[in-house]
């Protein structure tokens, strides 16, 4: 619902006054995002992702199908209480069965009951599907079509047309696919959306097939577009829609999806609005993108894929060293846009540190005089190089490369001393708890010697740790673990492989992260958790000594 | 080198006799996709991928810069005993640098030394890169261009002129652009590469761009396209040029590369091929591609993107209960090609389990006469709908899901039972092995008490249970691990988190693939250890019981 309350969400201009071009953003994620493989969000999820589009700018966010299931039907009536700032709510559902009345159709009903102000309506529009899927005659698909959106429109809901299949049908029978346009369109649907549902459509088809909708629907509706990836065309399908005169284009964060997925906001968005010069968000929100991509990647518990176009780790990061070299000079000579425009940042590979710039500028942060030929920048190098062959990959882990660096140049004295660890997990469990450590450390000569147990070998690890430190380190009690990443390293060797943990914390004010890498998973976890301790304590250190340094 | 052993490398033609277009299909996975982020090969690596490519059918298989490094040159050194069937190895390098002579320059000697019989060669297309990153004159680039093709040509090499940034150059300065494509060609260079170097490009641009072109040389030298996927639309761009007139087309498998990486033949070539009606490939090798796409990532060590278009293990899997039941009618409903084209097969996703026809075929397989309503249906999807809440997710792990079954329907009868084991890991490590374990199991009222060591517990404990089992089941030992995975489920709650271990495993003749999930890393790795040596015992039993039930 919009935030005025009222029902009724108008369209939005296409054109501004200055004559920028402007299309409507509908996102996806939650209802067509869901789909994907793996995903499965519960209401909570859906409730911290509409926050986030919101908040980005999105104007339409489609959350659900409402007569499918009762979570999608909670999600909405949450969602009333929700005030958003940018975006109205969008509840998807589908023209009503053959040879019934829509206002006895459940899931229409569902949609107005969902008190989204917009009905997102999909409807045959391939005759192949009419005559092999609803198994019913042409004329009967068409009256489905008109009698749904005619049922929504009178309850004062905006209707966009779903067009299923679009382009297979208007390849197949052009006349029929345009007739299923026009009875969605005379019954009052504002925008059509052209959809390749089984994303198979090609770029000069999608071209071509809008252009003519454009044309034959100017000043009646809005042409939009749906566009799945199974030809790995989405994105670039999405913006010939838009050259072709789309101004209402359907998105999903990370392109989630069924199968393929969907077009990738996080690419669609950006090339349309930094490239063509159109409006999809609001200008001083697209530097968002790269925080909220990695947002719903979280939400969704799906790895980010850091190759991704915009808003990936690597997507402007250089490893060939003419590249690097080309891009420290002038960086337009290797890169398609600003990265800091989509909130990403420039970066260079730590494997390719030899003599650059880039590994400077960090060692610098700790040695300020540092040069391309210091002896230091040379020890540094050969021990990243070690490390990096062990299995360390420091993109990400900034906390633990500090330490490194700090330890191998003598910068810093470990707080405690492992004398030994035990680590036991018995199966079957003792008083329900699998694992036992016991752990003596030695802390400015003073030797402790404590236990503790958890579910598992890491947590009673950390937990035992904790224990022994905190008698010396109390405000390690505010510090918590916030995540916890296994990667099984050259995993070709099974279990004898070598293992990579991450993890991250925080202390309520800042949040960190450390990695550590070993052929025993637990000793590379107690590895991240060590540097985790240190850290916090180095920071906490360094706010007074950092004065007298 | 070809097969024949001269080094002259022929264009081949670019019509079929029977009117069929064909295009010649350009790898770069061990040039260009080597720089993506995380990826090494090493030259075992390299030989491996290119017996690949060649099995399939790739035309051009551009190998490395052997002026840049060693390995590349060595690699170069023993692919010359290979006996490529329909492949020819690519040298890349670059034009001569600005005031020198090309016999003079070392990387170009670098390219006739390999023995290849085709260089690919980059030179600068656009005014700003010739100003700005060479600092030298436009005659000078020009000069640099026609004497390095010129040297090289008359050495007797194909030379493929790759026209570096040609789409940002011929949108700033078309007519310079086109020169540099005109000083390649009379100098003789055979194929002109259009090259979307940072990836920015719009398919719209290419299109016109390639069309240019095309029409320029026709008849004079074959246009080429090598697209990146910065703006995520290099395969569209990719099709694009096709469509406009590109008979040389250069991509890498899964889309490897640089920053967000290439134009991916994994779907390049199926969408030409398949959609386009030409020819790439071999039309019988085409149903490798899957298989192709997986043995790359697995030698790269990048977990493969199951969402990729055409092999990737979702491409063709059904998760909304509208699609499967459109598919279980017409697989065309909701498929834009059929899977087994590529390679790849249909699924349906174990988590939308409930009542659909799919749970039943996979159930039949076992309890031939179950159908929907059989009380057999339900207690399996209850107990399948208990284990997806805690974690368990059987896409992948069918061998665990056969054996949950059949020990849900007292059907399987585990060959021991465990009484108990103990993990002990140390820090330090004792004799350099950090962890021993103990195992008491019982077979057949026997008792058998063992214990083993290793790098890690997983390691001890796997050891130590075949230690045990071999003693009643010697077939155990042509039993393998080939793979182990690890994933935090939730991964918010850190180290108290639920893990879940993927195993694969192998006796030589058939692969499967066991699950286990539980709070423990280490008792989830114990319940897909177990699982995976009962699927063996279950296997080789059924290969005779089998016959008696």
């Amino acid at each position: 619902m919009s935030s005025d309350g009222t029902r009724r969400v108008e369209l939005p201009e296409t054109m501004l006054r200055d004559g920028t071009r402007r299309v409507e953003l509908l996102d996806t994620t939650l209802r067509d995002g869901a789909q994907m493989r793996g995903v499965s969000f519960s209401v909570e999820d859906k409730l911290k992702i509409a926050r986030c589009l919101d908040d980005m700018g999105v104007g339409l966010i489609e959350a659900g199908i409402p007569g499918s299931n009762p979570k999608d039907m909670e999600f909405f009536e949450r969602a009333q209480a929700l005030e958003f700032k940018h975006s109205a709510l969008v509840a998807f559902g589908s023209t009503r069965r053959v040879g019934s009345r829509a206002e006895d159709d459940a899931s229409l009903t569902a949609l107005i009951r969902s008190g989204a102000g917009v009905a997102a309506l999909v409807g045959k529009c391939w005759d192949y599907h009419v005559r092999e899927v609803l198994a019913t005659t042409y004329d009967e698909n068409l009256k489905m079509i008109s009698d749904s959106v005619l049922y929504l429109a009178g309850k004062g809901l905006r209707v966009i047309f779903d067009a299923e299949h679009f382009f297979d049908g208007y390849a197949a029978d052009a006349a029929y696919s345009v007739e299923c346009l026009e009875a969605a369109c005379s019954a009052g649907a504002s925008t059509l959306c052209l959809c390749d549902t089984n994303g198979g459509a090609f770029p000069s088809q999608v071209s071509a097939s809008t252009s003519a909708m454009a044309a034959r629907f100017a000043g009646r509706a809005t042409i939009g577009i749906h566009c799945h990836n199974d030809g790995g065309m989405a994105v670039a399908n999405t913006v010939c829609a838009f050259e072709s005169g789309a101004h209402h284009i359907q998105v999903t964060v990370n392109g989630y999806g069924e199968r393929c997925g969907n077009a990738d906001l996080c690419a669609v968005v950006p090339n349309i609005q930094l490239k063509a010069g159109c409006i999809c968000l609001p200008p001083d929100r697209l530097g968002q993108l790269a925080t909220i991509s990695r947002q719903v990647s979280e939400i969704a518990n799906i790895p980010h894929i850091e190759s991704s176009p915009y808003v990936g780790g690597n997507a402007f990061s250089h490893k060939g060293g003419m590249h690097i070299d080309g891009v420290e000079k002038t960086p337009l000579s290797f890169e398609h846009i600003d990265p800091s425009l989509v909130g990403n940042a420039r970066s260079f590979m730590l494997s390719e540190v030899s003599g650059r710039g880039f590994m400077l500028r960090k060692l610098r942060q700790i040695v300020p005089n540092a040069d391309k030929n210091s002896p230091v920048t040379h020890m540094v190098i050969n021990r990243l190089k070690e490390l990096e062959h062990e299995g360390y990959q420091y993109e990400g882990a900034e906390a633990s490369f500090e330490l490194e660096i700090k330890k191998l140049l003598n910068m810093y004295e470990p707080h405690f001393s492992l004398i030994e660890y035990k680590v036991i997990v018995s199966e079957p469990s003792i008083d329900g708890m699998g694992a036992a450590a016991l752990i003596k450390i030695r802390v400015n000569g003073q030797v402790e010697i404590t236990a503790d147990e958890g579910d598992g070998p890491v947590e009673a690890l950390d937990r035992a740790i904790r224990k022994a430190m905190e008698r010396f380190y109390p405000q390690l009690g505010k510090m918590k673990l916030t995540d916890y990443k296994v990667r099984v390293i050259d995993s070709g060797k099974a279990t004898a492989a070598s293992v990579r943990v991450l993890i991250e914390s925080t202390d309520g004010a800042d949040t960190w992260t450390t990695i550590g890498v070993d052929k025993d998973i637990i000793h590379a976890s107690w590895k991240a958790l060590l540097d985790s301790m240190e850290y916090l304590l180095m920071k906490d250190a360094g706010a007074t000594a950092g004065q007298a340094r």
